[in-house]
């Protein structure tokens, strides 16, 4: 494994961890400033949005999950994968809810030598 | 405009001119042999699942729309778009579906010079 592939993959797994740990701070040092998400059920968004998105997660809230590269591929100083991602959504007095599905993700080395997510297309829905 | 980049907009433009005219051989010739598609609703699919699909659409269905490049970047032999499709789809005795929504998409530029579409990340959903 090439070393861009050792940190793509290390910033995937930062990137769930942050997630789990509810530490919004750390996902958005992860992304690119004008990355961009395309999701299901809305029209895509920046890093702006992102964070106003995170902030509105309800108190109580907690997220687990899996999220595994099936593909990775660098193209020089970008690189795309394929995730699977498996996550279980938890809020204060409702039933758990199961979201599942993938993604194909662009991500760029920055001109500090560092990788981060730049594009992101995520189909993951209610199971 | 790249040579590369005016090749990559004609293949979305006759990608886009095939479904409208239905034709299913024309679209599997703008495709890698290894093409993954990533959709709304079920597992990953390639080539032969894509021309299964094309195959059981029912007599008389008709498809027209647009296909807007939003974005548009190569990178070396491969290359990624952002689109913004909106389609009507028509059947024999039923309303017209609309049908909208965004791609992620990477093209490759095969050993034959030739680019064509890899990987497709396609969130296209009903209006």
């Amino acid at each position: 494994m090439t070393d861009d592939e050792t940190q793509i993959r290390a910033l995937v797994q930062t990137w769930m961890d942050a997630t789990i740990a509810g530490d919004a701070a750390a996902v958005l040092a992860l992304m690119a400033d004008d990355v961009v998400f395309t999701v299901v059920g809305s029209e895509p968004f920046g890093k702006e949005t992102f964070a106003t998105l995170s902030q509105g997660n309800p108190t109580g809230m907690s997220i687990d999950g899996t999220n595994e590269i099936i593909e990775l591929k660098v193209l020089g100083d970008w690189a795309f994968t394929r995730n699977k991602i498996s996550l279980v959504v938890r809020t204060d007095g409702n039933p758990p809810m199961s979201r599942s599905g993938y993604t194909l993700t662009l991500f760029r080395k920055d001109a500090d030598g560092k990788w981060r997510l730049a594009r992101d297309a995520n189909i993951v829905t209610a199971d």
